[in-house]
């Protein structure tokens, strides 16, 4: 139901660059529109994040342009060169101006785009149709088995405001495959400040609380469109309308986020950190970043195995400060209190065959909580990237 | 050869907390030592911790007592009462005083010592012949395959001093296992001032540069014991002696720590990881340990793959300083100059089939430096800890 977000459009097709896939994709908007984006902090970055920081400075874009299968990252000044080429192209079949098209990449790290190929494929996509969100959906993904698409309304000063999504990411975060790109286009009316700082927050409380193996890619990107098409009062400062907006922003992108562990490389189980107790929300974060990401807690919870002793140690080492006396529990069942065995971890061990787990820590130290989503550590996440190239 | 410290002893039991191996051990001066120790930066710490914390402010002490099997964490006040009792259950059987009497638990997590067994246990060990180091090694040992012991001698002002040790870890660090912990024993006369300074630098340049899976433990230990009997000049300041004494007592324990890694859980490769050119020891440290906890490079080298993308990537999350321009060299060959790639990727791959692998990266920032030794990724790492307390 994307289709339904008005003045919209997308499309996907295969330009060469995989074998056989849907490997390129347009999203376009009517007319220009409000943009806003957050990037990897990695300080290796993908071509793309270069050139499209810098667009975004006017805060307008109307058409994004992406392609998987190769990240066009470490290419050096060749791969900024390659991604504004790859723009302007875009612009000139679309006859917008260049300023206004956007673009991301993909894929493997340190290989160089296939410009001719890329040529073909954007003259393909603009003679689509263009309401093709699944074939733009499929066509950005790289290792992700399933596609992802999300879609949410709400009613803004009156007015039904549209959002959809597709994103693509199968390892937050997988530097080879410099994984994550999503692209949200709204019909909102909103200011470029706003705009920009609801995506952060939406961001934030979703794409940055996810971890499936506690890399981080050098292109992850995340992007916005607002058109304007749903009339709405234009939302300029931080009221109910903004927090309708970035409300509804926060559910669509948390929506993507889980989609994401779900589809984790080699991923069997849905695992919740919830940390509360804290000293402060940084330090919950800390705490459930340093569970989430620990291959013992994560092959513990494959193996479907109350080891809550690996939960402990993670939370200790963390970083923040934590008490001994803290309690673990695990799909709601107690298995530590003050820091001891409840003697609970049979009942444990049955309630982890679930196929998502909810791991909580009490740090005792504090009142601050946070959460993080990861999944488990599997014998397929060592197939898939022990010889990625070869896939 | 450990046997030849002068004045030391060692033995190790099957007292029952293990399935029919040996499962404690102790070690013994004839006379007071002095006495240092480096423990586990977590914040969940093992009982012995706490307490041989608190006993080494005095800088002395004359045995040891380690049992496998348990890590008696995770207790509270109960554990700590258990440890106390297991020092003095050892001073008593050795007619010593129980402040001359260390101990440290290796194991499971959260479950009580079995203290009638280790009573029985200490019996045994105070009645056999004080010459077992290899029966003390293999007493001491967990998920470990391979028994862990080195030994050193150096001239030290005309007298020949000797050093030996033991250690166990195979996962640097596996909170489960409460893991790594190592006993050394020397004949060297030194200051507690400079025994305190000397281990510290070693272990700082030895057993805090491994890593198997980034976990830290909650007992980690490293104990040194100096009975003064090699009869050389005392080390009293820094100097000759005291160089010629850290140098020994470094490369004894780099030793040790790369026996550790070589047996890490699951390990098929040694990964030395070699960082230049960056803002500070620390920054160097960090960009090496991020590339070395890396779950991607770890498996791209178990594949023999040459992704030094996921190199570039690794070192630019970091937190550290990095230049896009940086170099990377796989097993000698340079695979990235200047950021980008140089084409000799199917050579490094070709060169990738050693056993022990160096991956090099020039920052490109500053002129500082570090290492950090650590092993691939493999199917029997998810074998080992998928199912722990099953093995």
């Amino acid at each position: 139901v994307i289709t339904r977000v008005r003045g919209f459009g997308a499309a996907g097709v295969h330009c060469g660059i995989k074998y056989r896939k849907r490997d390129l994709a347009l999203v376009l908007s009517d007319s220009p529109a409000r943009a806003a984006g957050v990037f990897t902090t990695n300080k290796v970055t993908g071509a793309h994040v270069k050139v499209d920081r810098e667009k975004l400075r006017r805060g307008e874009a109307q058409a994004m342009i992406i392609n998987s299968g190769n990240a066009n990252a470490c290419n050096g000044k060749q791969g900024i060169q390659d991604a504004k080429k790859m723009c302007a192209l875009a612009a000139q079949e679309l006859g917008i101006s260049e300023r206004l098209v956007l673009c991301a990449s993909t894929g493997i790290i340190g290989k160089r785009l296939p410009m001719a190929k890329i040529r073909e494929g954007i003259r393909a996509l603009v003679r689509r149709p263009a309401n093709r969100w699944e074939h733009a959906a499929r066509a950005i993904m790289t290792t992700d088995t399933k596609m992802k698409a999300a879609y949410r309304e709400v009613a803004i000063g009156g007015r039904n405001v549209r959002m959809g999504a597709i994103c693509k990411g199968a390892g937050m975060i997988c530097p080879n495959m410099a994984t994550m790109v999503c692209i949200i286009a709204t019909d909102a009316l909103v200011s470029k400040r706003m705009l920009k700082r609801a995506l952060k927050g939406a961001v934030d409380a979703s794409f940055n609380r996810i971890s499936v193996d506690g890399d981080m890619s050098t292109n992850d990107t995340v992007i916005i469109l607002a058109n304007g098409r749903a009339g709405n009062r234009e939302i300029r400062e931080v009221g109910v309308d903004y927090r309708r907006f970035e409300g509804a922003l926060t559910a669509l992108c948390q929506e993507l986020a889980r989609m994401i562990v779900h589809d984790g490389e080699g991923a069997s189980k849905f695992i919740e950190v919830r940390v509360g107790g804290a000293a402060s929300e940084r330090e919950a974060l800390l705490i459930a970043k340093a569970i989430a990401n620990s291959n013992l807690v994560k092959t513990a919870i494959f193996g479907e195995d109350a080891n809550w002793g690996r939960i402990a140690a993670a939370a200790g080492r963390s970083g923040a400060r934590v008490s001994e006396r803290m309690d673990i529990t695990m799909n709601g069942v107690k298995v530590v209190r003050n820091g001891v065995s409840t003697g609970r971890e049979d009942e444990a061990r049955e309630r982890l065959d679930e196929e998502e787990v909810v791991l909580e820590v009490d740090a005792k130290v504090g009142k601050a909580k946070g959460f993080v989503w990861t999944c488990d550590l599997t014998y397929d996440y060592i197939t898939e990237n022990a010889a990625y190239e070869g896939l």
